[in-house]
């Protein structure tokens, strides 16, 4: 009866606990600077231009950029943004980024119903959605992810069809057969990660929740036993192994235990393992600036860390900001020179310059069993004196969530490299402003009404006209 | 190498041998028969009427019906509709349907396009998609369908991409991207027979396969080795039991064995185990017929089929035209009444007629292992004599394939419910002809021009703007 259970609960959501109300808005805020940081990127370009004969009217922003397009296709385009530079959520528990599909297909919804529509009810339907996904995911985790499939997209589409389907008002029925046709939307392998299509995936799972909550407000029926059947969901995505009694023990928990608490942040733009390193770089950067030491006098730095770091992030000597997020030597270089390592950090100019260059070169790491994945000692050695670390939990872990302002901080860095500093401040307090607004819908004017290279919708007519006879 | 490999091979593939060709235009001939004679069912309606706020400029035909949409939809709402009535064509190695996907794809991506396109291209690119979504059921048969994966659409993405994506000339590279970007949409779950997302699967697969198609022609990449990688589409669908190996294998046949020319047709709208003792009725009243004898005289009838026959159909008494499709008693007393199972004989009305009904108490079934699947017995007694027929191999098997003369009536039966007889015939007419037209655009509008009940593009303008801000 899962899927009934989950629709059940859904529909009857009407309120989240305090803590929860703000941990999703804390996933909305961050996700909405992840797309507008996003929004410029190549991948999303060349989405844009791909598929804008298919687009219809245009209702719904791409976050970031001037231009709107239909629902569908502004769920996707966003989705790919959100994700596009790896610096989005994470659900620790499942390594979902459940904000993406769900935000991506709410956010769409919300501009083409075009009514008033408030914070409350807006961050109860991500929570529903968040909720949805990820408790999908720990029942079909790890088999699921083992396999080889993207786990964030395949409970994407279902999150962003319950999250959707609340805005819409569906029936405990519709709601079930809005789950059942999103689960049988199975999108994204791991064996994209490192192509565009990685960042596809998420944007196509919001898309996907869209049409399945469409298709069920319209009485299209699926099954009532899409999750728990013997060839339902759970069961078939976990090669067999999620069967019913699984999937109840999870939902059971639906309410008590709020996955969306469990979201987590990344402070840095890198593969997470390197985040203990980090994090313990930029406080040595603090601890060098208060005694008034120029870093430039570091003559080694030694990094003691899980073995798994050096498995995944080995690069000595980067050459580009791609090849800079495999580099723990570089991310720890900038920690310590700059006492920050954001987007601008991870630009190609930034990774092969020569202040970089040297200090990096002069990184050394150790693997230690001994040492947790979010774990790290930092041993500074400079001219005259030394300084060291011992990070136990990295920031953005559970233990040591992101801050508020830190959250703002990061929103900044991505935004203002789009549409530049004022407008990121702005769009900042809009993105805030979505926690308690009576009607979010003029909020999100902030969010594309100041580009500084947004393809706009004219633009998207004339490539229209191009392909089309 | 088994992505390079196909994509290889689609790309050059100039043409298809003269035995490939014809089995390629009869796949296309059923299928459009399939989709006008589907094009009027509630579940197409439903999805057309959800999906309404998404359609983009309208390019490409529903068939049956006066209305254009842009042409992700148009291929999804074609694709349900061809599959809507359980009357598509089998690739019975697989039980894949394989035109459902790719053709819908390519005759909405042929009208986006607009350009003139020969009946030889046309019919190449599709034997290409039915030849790629074949040759990648059969890798990863029977696993993938026991586990529960619809295996019409998690391959037909594939094949559509495959299609379109040479109807766009992609080179290898963008034609190896575009089967890895489609390979990341595996949709649809058997758990779903029995409602309206059964037939939203090869729907939603050529939609894909028209979305991979053009993301890849702008150059977003996924995976070079997105079939055969470890975590690539064969090994993660097949619940890890197709390797690459396997995949070679299959492949190594492309252009040397072809999947289209086992593609089969079904000559009656209902379960194919019923088909060996439906063809022994017909022939058994044609026998009557030629004897003179009305078959109202018939006093007891008896068959012997395969056990599946009892356990899939044994509805003796059916209340209306779906439950008669799970009745091999109703399919066999039209048989012997009407000489035909047809749609018509599975209408409500006929399924309950007194005639039918009578005639039906008196049909007797046996199961009997010794007897094949395709194979049946049928003894009918009527007061002064008797006729009896063995069928060895039921009507569209691979060893007894429907004619050309028969696909035609097969095409005019489902055609005229909905465009009338007349306008059937024409369209029968320019369906055949798709197999030798300079162009075969002018030949799509015989589809769509003369609808008696089809929704139009200004009612969906209607139902937009209701929907819309």
């Amino acid at each position: 009866m899962a899927t009934k259970a989950l629709a059940l609960w859904a529909v009857n959501l009407k309120t989240v606990p305090t803590s929860t109300r703000h941990a999703a808005l804390r996933s909305l805020y961050n996700y909405i600077g992840c797309v507008i940081g996003g929004s410029g990127h190549p991948t999303v370009k060349k989405a844009y231009t791909a598929l804008a004969p298919l687009f219809g009217q245009p209702s719904s922003s791409l976050l970031g950029t001037t231009s709107k397009v239909d629902m569908q296709n502004a769920a996707l385009l966003n989705g790919i943004a959100s994700h596009v530079h790896d610096y989005d959520d994470t659900h620790l528990a499942t390594i979902i980024h459940p904000t993406g599909p769900v935000a991506s297909a709410l956010l769409a919804y919300v501009e083409f119903q075009g009514g008033s529509l408030s914070s409350d009810e807006l961050l109860v339907a991500l929570a529903a959605g968040i909720e949805a996904s990820c408790k999908l995911g720990l029942a079909v985790w790890p088999e699921h992810y083992d396999i080889g499939w993207h786990i964030t997209s395949t409970t994407g589409a279902i999150g962003a069809a319950v999250g959707v389907g609340k805005l819409m008002h569906l029936s405990e029925d519709q709601m079930a057969h809005a789950i059942g046709i999103a689960a049988v939307h199975v999108i994204g392998l791991r064996e994209m990660f490192g192509s565009d299509t990685k960042s596809f995936h998420p944007g196509q799972a919001a898309a996907s929740g869209i049409v399945a909550a469409l298709l069920a407000r319209q009485g299209y029926t699926s099954s009532e036993h899409a999750l728990e059947a013997k060839r339902g969901w759970a069961n078939v995505v976990a090669g067999g192994g999620a069967g019913p009694s699984r999937l109840d023990a999870i939902l059971e928990s639906l309410g008590e235990k709020w996955e969306t608490k469990s979201n987590s942040f990344k402070p840095f733009p890198c593969g997470i393992v390197c985040h203990p390193a980090i994090d313990a770089a930029i406080q040595c950067h603090s601890e060098l600036n208060q005694r008034g030491v120029n870093p430039s006098q570091i003559e080694r730095v030694s990094m003691i860390v899980h073995p798994l770091v050096v498995e995944l992030t080995n690069k000595k000597y980067p050459r580009d900001g791609l090849e800079g997020k495999f580099s723990v030597y570089h991310g720890c270089t900038v920690g310590l020179l700059y006492g920050r390592a954001g987007p601008a950090q991870y630009e190609d100019e930034v990774v092969i310059s020569d202040a970089v260059t040297e200090l990096r070169n002069k990184v050394e790491i150790t693997a230690d069993d001994s040492i947790r994945a979010d774990e790290a000692h930092l041993h500074v050695k400079l001219r005259n004196e030394r300084v060291e670390r011992h990070v136990v939990h990295a920031l953005g872990s559970l233990e040591v969530p992101m801050t508020d302002e830190q959250l703002t901080e990061k929103f900044r860095d991505q935004v203002s490299n789009v549409l530049g500093y004022s407008a990121a401040l702005r769009a900042s307090k809009a993105a805030w402003s979505m926690g308690d607004a009576e009607d979010i819908l003029p909020l999100l004017h902030e969010f594309n009404s100041a580009s500084a290279h947004g393809l706009n919708w004219t633009e998207a007519l004339g490539l229209i006209s191009r392909y089309s006879p």
